[in-house]
């Protein structure tokens, strides 16, 4: 690890200038510029996308430079008009903030602000930038007026996820985001609502919004809004996620549906039959997309009880898993046994609905069972937590434990809300001594204090005990042997993700290792959580 | 209806003959033979299956011939050596009650004891019995002596599917007639359980009742036990089911798993790739088949509490559940909004898994969230009734109300644990006055009390408001100009599977109907539940 780039992180005050500074996960430091700085960069945009307009073509603005709209704003750079140009200017606008302003400077550089393995993003964002050169990125609010279509793709969470104490969500900076669309806008611009927002969003927050500002402003025409849910999978086919992947959308109004429709034809692929889904409304849009997320949390869910019997009774779950899920159409997403769920969707979407539900649309409806399977979801990690226990001979106190694995998908460099994090945090509270590692991730955001050891040897070599996190190919290819080379002393293992295979686990065991694995009641029947 | 039939059902005694009778449910009856009778009849299968063995084929024995037994019995017998001929004798036996001997003659005389629309099965029982003459039934024990594979289909059910206070099952009958086995199997027969059985089963039941049968009998030699679940579907693919879906199987040890797949490999299909999952015992056999239905009952509950908020917020669910379908391998096999679910598995097969946890494996592991679902699904035609409540104009005391639909799979004649015996129970408590109507249903098996109307007509033609229980197609075509015309007045319509199109709502809304549905909550949004 860099020493620089932590301290960098840790606060801006240490640096020599006066400007803040935004610092990007690579380490690079970005000063923010001042507002008169950002409009006098911004006047080469503006000038390059009214040119694009008067040949004919239209201007996307898209708000909010994140895990979806810096990837989105590349995608729709990529389509073309029928003469084969680039069919629009792209504008990419961040907020001039230490958090945000560093992704404005990538994306300008020709660098997605995103780590991902997918080759298409990486080549999409420079061509768009150093090729077509039809995509800028800015802070400069004047570009709102510029744009034909504005593609909202704003963060929105929830404060306090899994909390029984009621679900907060911060719907302020969401809300300002929208008032400046609507102070900025022209007036027959489509805005198309990305974000996942809690149910009755566009209709009873981005509406009336738009409307109020636009009326100060004297524009009294309807406004032109749709929500449209993206299917963003972070790994290797991320601008395939984006455009090759079904499209639910839904319009305020038959104007608004018939201009996100022809829009979203633009980029999405539609070779292979229409992939754009119209709903009746923006809230059966919204609702869906949380109901979508909900329900593969929910299986997730579900297979819980049934692994923590599995391994009570003695019977490998993944094998009858395996021999279950042939029956497709009906059990072939069967969800195997598992460490928990990470990522911003599917730990929080349960959440979001039940939010809009409640202080949105004034419904007494409770989703309660889908509410159950996210807080099952979140104790996930701490059965783990009870494996590590019940095998660590001397306890968790000074215990070297190497935690392998901190993303919460296996070879992608995604780490938000991944369930390592609930595992770290208990372990180090047990007073173990962790060396947490990952052959992908080099700095932790969302544990900053945690270093990531970069070696796995260094990892592993003076371990009492190693969990297996996440499913990493480098760890699955690891092996009974390699382990046993690797670590000073007969260990334990506890395998959370199925990466150990049965023969490994019983080389370990016969080496004088203490072996458990979530869902593998087999390996604790056959007695290797005991010394032979 | 047949009044002399419903007679007979309601008791022997009023007939003239002595011996006990066994009535058929097309009204057919059956004197029940004494065991001398059986015996003599009995003789004739036996010189034919000592025939068939001289001539190098197998003897199978299929012990019970209930819903799957007698579809097993016809599919095997069905089953061809390498030279055309039939590769089995196939015995059916069941027990000479009242109750189950209907199905011996039935069979004997080449008829499936199944009311299914499968042809297949109809011609695989004629042409079995009638001309490869190698399928009989019987009620004679001596038959067990003649079998090398004896395939246990014997009736397992669980006491009290739903209730709260405990689950109980009743496993002394199964465990009699796996004894009956025991005493009298040959040695180097092989047994196959197809059973659902709760887990522990095959191992901690069947396995030392045959050894402790076997070794009175002086056989000392290791049994020949696997466990092999079935997948029948009722319907019109019945006996596809049983030969073209996957099976998972598993053996006591290694050579009854040989033998247990070489066995099944004569009648799965294998044209397409080995259907044939061997795991690693018979407990992971038994477990799986309980999980496959937990998963699919899961998945039916999560959807529940959407479809009441659905109807709260007014938007339509199964609009919205379509568009989220798409996601095929994720999300292609979620549930629309329902009215409950019926049949022989998803609504007992949770309470087998944990009744065979804690009393067969002794476990204390708890299925909580797979039970809950269960719970869910038992009231969901509670649903339902409280829709009849809101849309009958004056209560439900004296409601003339035609409930539409009674088996619990569309277009199929099976009543098993129908939802609509839930919503007639609640309806009838609150003293309504139903015609029960059901296009393929003659006689209510469950609630023989309940006459069927079976003409359409007459159901609706004085009533008060109709529920549309069912998706059968009769009730797809009826469109509204056809349910204004046969009822007298403007009527109520409680849609539980979506059976109306938004139109025909919309037509009978405006014909002076109240029209409310399972799921639809546009129609609420848009006042249909209200009078015009």
């Amino acid at each position: 690890m860099n020493p620089t780039n932590t301290d960098a992180r840790r606060g801006t005050g240490e640096l020599p200038e006066k400007r803040p500074v935004s610092i990007a996960p690579d380490g690079t430091v970005h000063p923010v510029p001042s507002g008169d700085d950002a409009r006098s960069a911004f006047e080469e945009i503006a000038l390059k996308a009214e040119e694009h307009r008067r040949r004919g073509g239209q201007v996307v603005l898209v708000q909010g430079l994140g895990f979806v709209g810096a990837a989105v704003a590349a995608t729709i750079a990529d389509a073309k008009a029928v003469d084969g140009a680039p069919a629009y200017f792209v504008i990419g606008i961040d907020l001039p903030t230490p958090g945000s302003y560093w992704k404005v400077e990538k994306i300008n550089a020709g660098l997605a602000p995103i780590d991902s393995t997918d080759p298409v993003l990486a080549r999409l964002t420079h061509d768009a930038v150093h090729e077509t050169a039809n995509l800028r990125a800015t802070t400069c609010r004047d570009a709102y007026g510029l744009a034909d279509v504005i593609v909202v793709d704003v963060h929105l969470d929830v404060a306090g996820r899994t909390s029984d104490n009621g679900i907060h969500v911060e719907l302020e900076p969401f809300r300002e985001a929208i008032r400046t669309v609507g102070r900025l806008m022209r007036p027959d611009a489509l805005v198309v609502v990305e974000t996942t927002v809690p149910p009755g969003t566009c209709e009873n927050v981005v509406l009336p919004v738009l409307r109020e500002e636009r009326l100060r402003r004297g524009i009294e025409e309807p406004v032109l809004l749709a929500h449209a849910y993206e299917r963003v999978m972070p790994g290797p086919n991320y601008v395939s996620s984006i455009r090759s992947y079904p499209r639910t959308y839904s319009g305020v109004d038959e104007r608004s549906s018939n201009q996100a429709r022809a829009f979203l034809a633009t980029f999405v692929d539609s070779s292979n039959g229409d992939l754009l889904w119209r709903l009746e409304n923006p809230l059966s849009s919204e609702l869906g997309k949380l109901l979508e997320n909900s329900y593969r949390a929910a299986n997730i869910a579900f297979i819980h009880e049934w692994t923590l019997l599995a391994e009570k009774i003695g019977v490998n779950l993944f094998e009858i898993i395996d021999s279950i899920r042939v029956r497709t159409g009906t059990h072939d997403n069967m969800r195997y046994p598992g460490f928990g769920v990470g990522g911003y969707c599917l730990t929080k979407d349960s959440l979001l609905a039940q939010w809009g539900v409640t202080h949105l649309l004034e419904s007494d409806a409770v989703l309660e069972t889908t509410l159950d399977a996210l807080r099952t979801n979140a104790l996930m990690p701490m059965h783990a937590v009870e494996l590590v226990k019940e095998v660590a001979p001397n306890g968790l106190g000074g215990a070297r434990i190497a935690v392998c694995g901190v993303s919460y998908v296996p070879d992608v460099a995604d780490t938000r809300n991944s369930p390592t994090e609930a595992l770290v945090d208990a372990l180090l509270a047990e007073g173990a001594e962790l060396r947490v590692h990952d052959p992908s991730v080099r700095t932790w955001l969302e544990r900053a204090d945690v270093p990531i050891v970069q070696d796995l040897e260094a990892a592993l070599a003076d371990a009492d005990g190693v969990v297996l996190a996440v499913g990493h190919r480098a760890y699955r290819e690891l092996g009974a042997s390699s382990l046993t080379q690797l670590t000073a002393q007969p260990a334990f293992v506890v395998d959370a993700q199925n990466v150990l295979s049965d023969e490994s686990a019983r080389e370990l065991h016969a080496a004088g290792w203490l072996v458990v694995g979530v869902g593998k009641g087999h390996w604790r029947r056959d007695g290797m959580h005991r010394r032979k």
